[in-house]
């Protein structure tokens, strides 16, 4: 499954089923993504190794992807990393547990509460806002057949705007998108993430 | 929840828990998607009418979504309506079902084996290579956590590229942020799908 | 698995695992049966052809069914038609959902309305009375230990008899030995259901 | 919900929350049913008294429903009792469960035997014809949608006919029909089932 | 898997995958508690023979289990032996459903009643304070994450003490553990249970 | 709730739903638990402190407990802290996810594996052997009636004696016990654990 043009060994670190590309072969969007990334955080995340097999793919979905993680005034990038983060956890997504988890903690400035967040939302300790947000979220990962008007409402009752309940909504149907990129692909979490924003 | 910028009669017609923005309103890349799709179908799709309440997002959504199902040589056009369908099923997504389902019977030119794959893929009489295909997906959508590269391989087995079992996939994750857009706004399909590509 | 009693021919036609009998070999009441559907429907449903496999079986089965379907003052035939297409998608029966999807669509006169049941009633759009009727049809054939006393009452608040709550409850246990017999067999609906009350 | 024509004591016995017919006024078939009932067991089943509700539906459901026990060369009318209690123990029915547990400590002459099929077939002790057939009414009433022709092979490779094996399907889609009305009526099973065909 | 230290004939007996050690090796406070059983129940329940492959395991797990199921006031040993045996239902447990059973019903004086619990506790007839314990018990053991604060007050509005809801919680998970050693070593009911406590 | 026997501030930290006693007012054997633990770990764990509502319940409990960690030649104290893991994951324990991540990170003297395993075994990237245990595990947790004399020939064949075997379903058994304890009561874990063993 590898060639010339894919390097087996950032295949290994990925975890990646498919062929992982050679960084200098990709179109120069993603190499500045790439390069961004490496500056911003000392790596490139996998997440980008892997989906970089369908270049253009992953400028799409990068595009879409984090528009969903500008802040709003009250749904906050700390917020928006705990959708990412219940979602995950309702699908057993080990990538995006490990990699939003660390940026949760960072978010949060509470890396006990970011922690528990990635296990167990119900128990984590959370005001009655993020409770109805994390609620919202783990319904329409795991029964969204029956979501209904009044679980909008709960929304709007803590406080959201109709455009930041939207975003409720969208941020978790696209961490089932991107769960399930990460688990169909195997990928892993680099390393870097596990040692980030720990207590003390 | 509506405001002179939100025309209600479309609001009811989609079915949308969120306002329906005037398509006067909307910025030009959207005006030109709602005029080509009246150009080719005759009609606005409910899903551009409804996601138009957040436009960039709209805009993000579709150039990736579109990419998805241009044609590959052992992946046909049928082949990635046909997962949209699965995909809808297992989450019982009235709108993609109903607007998919029209599509998957016109791509396939025979009606009677469309309506059969949104219903029920197992007994509708697809080949080994379509089964392969819908059992993926199927499983990607139900539980994402047990697929393996075992599961690659039954698509590799039947003929597929890498790059088309790929597609397989990021077609099926697509579809699982799709359905719930559309199962959380309460989007409604268009009536025009219901007679479209039906026997005699 | 054929002999000189069973046509090989009706066999690939009706889909189904057993032998299916030569019509000229049925009982007389069976015969009549299937001259009668031929007469009203054009065809003979694969039902029939299929339990015909065991001739005193599809007699008695087919004399408690028709009960059933017999409207009464708030009942109507509509009405129990959308009972066997809500309890048919809960399980997911490829046969019931074509066919009586089909008699759906007619019984209703609103083409568009009856295939929204077939995919997901919650969306469909139909009003408290149906709601109620729905969700009691599904839940007794997802959840049938947990079934109460107030979801009868359901039924009586929204204005059927005693009698019409029961017949609610004896379609939808009805439906579920129909629906396993489809499927145990690989019962495939009749073509001519694809088309029939659709959309001018 | 009781009038002239329904006797509350018997309601109460049989935990209907439907109303319970005087015996009395039941049609002539049903009458003498009631009677062969106690003449053979002493007492009149409350599946009897609670179905008489709709008389005619009793007599219809009753006369497709005795055709399934009749016992044939290779599927004794104990191993129907066996199908009966694991599709019942499958769907948790408590009348079923109590009453067709008797029936089957009583066919088989073994009654700790009975007694452990009606709690987990799986550790039971049965040979391996048996495993097979209780596989399969099992499947049948969880997963029907996933029964496939190589299910059916398991039966006839166990020895049974193909009619033998369709008795396997009838008889426990049945069940699935007659398990709902016992739990959505509240259908209480006799005392008297209790006691009968227990060791020493 | 057998030894000169593992009696074969006791091995069939009891069901078990693992070996089953002579009585005569067993420490001596095994040795008593055999004995002690012997001569309560007139036979050795066959989970101290089973368990005794690890000798200390056995003698640790009992002193554990035992403390549990001491009556209180307002929580019977009846109360106790039913929410071992609801837990028992929830996870299909044969050995626990049977021998628990017949304590249950010994310990009712009431052999009908037992055994409808057994088999479903939501139509056994049982009044308001223990439907609450029934409820609480099998929550438990199905959904345990969503167990919440208001879950525990339906223990205290019924009468329980906080020491008494907590013996509800606590027997509900020993029967997690319970059930689960059972199902694992393929654990059978002595025999002598079935007779037990029944009417007449 | 609380009285002059119960510290509100120790509640508040251990998030128990049930009163938190004086350690003070604790029998001798506790309080020498609890100042070990203080010697060796710096704090006393909160399950400790919640449980000590029942002082004797406590005791029994971890006596039996701490057998189940002491490590044998090829199932070593890492090896069963990964099934604490596994099955706390099955459950959704937050406070022995927490508790017992940090030790299964110390004991395999691997961080990222630790927390890897914490989120998804199946990615987690460890070899055959302990797959085979972790598989186990789960199973045991979520789907026990299903067990089989084959799954333990799975942990026989990757090297375990029928010792270790038993081992690791009496692990998981009792972490079905204790998951649940955990979650009933409320517990939460203490801030310590989650710097604990972390890269770097």
């Amino acid at each position: 499954m590898t060639s010339s043009t894919h390097s087996t060994d950032t295949g290994r670190e990925t975890g990646s089923w498919f062929p992982v590309r050679d960084e200098a072969n990709l179109p120069s969007d993603l190499r500045g993504l790439f390069a961004k990334a490496r500056e911003r955080l000392g790596f490139v995340p996998n997440v980008f190794r892997v989906y970089a097999f369908r270049p253009q793919r992953l400028s799409a979905w990068f595009a879409h992807y984090r528009q969903l993680h500008q802040p709003s005034e009250r749904l906050s990038a700390a917020d928006r990393e705990m959708i990412a983060v219940v979602v995950s956890a309702a699908n057993g997504c080990l990538y995006c547990l490990v990699a939003h988890g660390a940026a949760l903690r960072e978010e949060l400035g509470d890396p006990i509460l970011g922690e528990r967040l990635s296990y167990d939302w119900r128990r984590a300790g959370v005001d009655s806002r993020r409770r109805a947000i994390c609620a919202y979220a783990e319904k329409l990962t795991l029964r969204p057949r029956e979501i209904t008007r009044a679980d909008l409402q709960t929304l709007l009752d803590v406080g959201l705007t109709l455009e930041e309940a939207w975003d409720v909504a969208e941020i978790s149907a696209m961490y089932n998108l991107t769960n399930r990129m990460a688990m169909v692909t195997n990928m892993l979490p680099n390393p870097e993430y596990s040692g980030q924003a720990r207590p003390g």
